[in-house]
Order: C-alpha cells, then sequence, then structure tokens
C-alpha cells in the first residue's frame, strides 16, 4: 500500500493507521490479545504467508506495539507480545468487535462473544461520554483542528 | 492485499477488517465523519491517487458503509455519506485517535482534538464496562468462541 505519510500527520487517527493500518496488522493484534505468541501460532490462526507474517511482525516490533521475549517453556523460540503501547489497542479491537457483530451477522448466526471472566456476562458497549457523562453521539462532536497561526 | 476471506469468519473482529482492513477505507471514512462527501475533496484531503480513491469508494458503497446521493447544491455531483452502519464506526475511529494521541504524538507537540460541541471541552475517554458498570481492562475479559459442537 502506498500512501502519503502519514507519521507526522496532526490527525491522531492518520497516525495510529500509519502505525496498523491495515488488516493483517490488526489480525495478528487480535491474536495476541488472545494469548497467541509463536510466530507458527499466529501463521496457522491466521493463514497468512510467512514472509507476510514476518514483516509484519517485525514492523510491529519495530513501532513499539510488540516484543519479543524467551519462550515461556525454555525453548529457543522467541515469543511476541503486546507492549504496553500493543494493550492500549484494546478499545480498537473492542469498537471493531462491537461494528461487526452489529453488523455483519445474519440474526440466526454465532459469532465469539467478549465475556467479563469474574462474571461470565457479556460486556456492555464501548461508550464515548462527554466530561458530565452523557453520551456523545457523532453528532455531538467537532474536531478542533490546531491552526498553523498557533503553532 | 491477499488474505484469507474473512467474511464469514466466526470473529466478529475479523468480519469488521474484512470490511473495512486497510489504512485508506478508515481515512475516509474519518473524512466522511468530518464532512466530508465530494470526490474532488477526499482526493485532496487524502493525496490519493484517483483510481484508489475510486475503488474504496465503490468497495464501501457496496459493503452499506457508504451512500451516493445528489449533491446538496443541486449540481450534477454525487455525494458520499456514511450510512447508519457507517455512522456506527464512530467508536473504532474514536479509539483510533485516543490511541495515536496516546502514543504518537511528542510532549510538547499539538494534534486535533475531538470537543463535546455543546460545551466545547474535549470528550472524555472511551471505556469498556461491565454488566455491574465496572470499568474492563483486556485482563479482565475472555473471548468466548463459538463451539463447532454447538452450533
Amino acid at each position: 500500500m502506498k500512501r502519503k505519510n502519514l507519521s507526522d500527520a496532526e490527525c491522531p487517527v492518520a497516525r495510529s493507521l500509519d502505525v496498523i493500518g491495515d488488516g493483517w496488522s490488526l489480525l495478528i493484534i487480535r491474536d495476541a490479545f488472545d494469548g497467541i505468541s509463536r510466530f507458527s501460532a499466529f501463521q496457522k490462526n491466521l493463514g497468512i504467508a510467512r514472509s507476510m507474517l514476518t514483516a509484519r511482525l517485525l514492523a510491529l516490533v519495530e513501532q513499539g506495539v510488540l516484543e519479543t521475549i524467551p519462550a515461556s517453556d525454555g525453548t529457543a523460540y522467541q515469543e511476541y507480545v503486546l507492549t504496553e503501547m500493543g494493550r492500549g489497542l484494546f478499545p480498537v479491537i473492542i469498537a471493531l468487535r462491537q461494528w461487526g457483530e452489529d453488523h455483519l451477522y445474519q440474526p440466526d448466526e454465532q459469532h465469539s462473544v467478549l465475556i467479563d471472566t469474574q462474571t461470565g456476562e457479556p460486556v456492555t458497549r464501548l461508550e464515548l461520554r462527554s466530561k458530565e457523562n452523557q453520551v456523545l453521539e457523532w453528532r455531538d462532536t467537532t474536531v478542533r483542528k490546531v491552526s498553523p497561526d498557533l503553532k
């Protein structure tokens, strides 16, 4: 994918997509949240070509989203785990999950469900709130851009 | 981008990425939330090749994320606007924005800010909550997969 370099964009959405802006990266991150950490396990779960997976994992490590650690079982394998920065992507994955649940399944079709481990109950929806704790829809918000004059 | 077909995946994250799994699509959707609706305006804002933009817009319309309407000023132009399904991506864009704000700017670097239009105050963070209204971190959750035996 070739596009304008977004790493110095003023918009935080653009910068985020510059780091994780292809489907493979977000699927690898989803798998990491599910506890997958070995190359072979990512490869098997995603059905991705080895060369592509190698490139994506390397990029995610370079960008600080994943880090490599020695295998937990003492073998010579490396494991890929989310850094604190990577774990910060949890709301992105949840937002994608909830949108998929809403729009991409037939009424009678089953899908995996995110549950609160402690209670076994499904989690509630992500909500954006005002400082006064009101739920905000997209119509209630505006992006305030940085004025070049104020820089 | 070539990969396993994810449109019938059991995981809602995978299905979502099958629809919006490249950086361009999410940037187009971000622009649509910002009120951009014309081909020329998307093209100018994103610096994307015309052929690529045409393909992405067409795919987003086919998938039901955008729809075309006659130009609001009565000219012969088409406008691309978010459908209800597309507007449902608001939390995805916000989650990406907040992650970018957290991790991809220097402390003294300015970025655009999402504000509550009514108060002019920045919005608060997206939070995932349990049914008991407790904030949930990723460690507090588990994905319950659909068992093939139960289908």
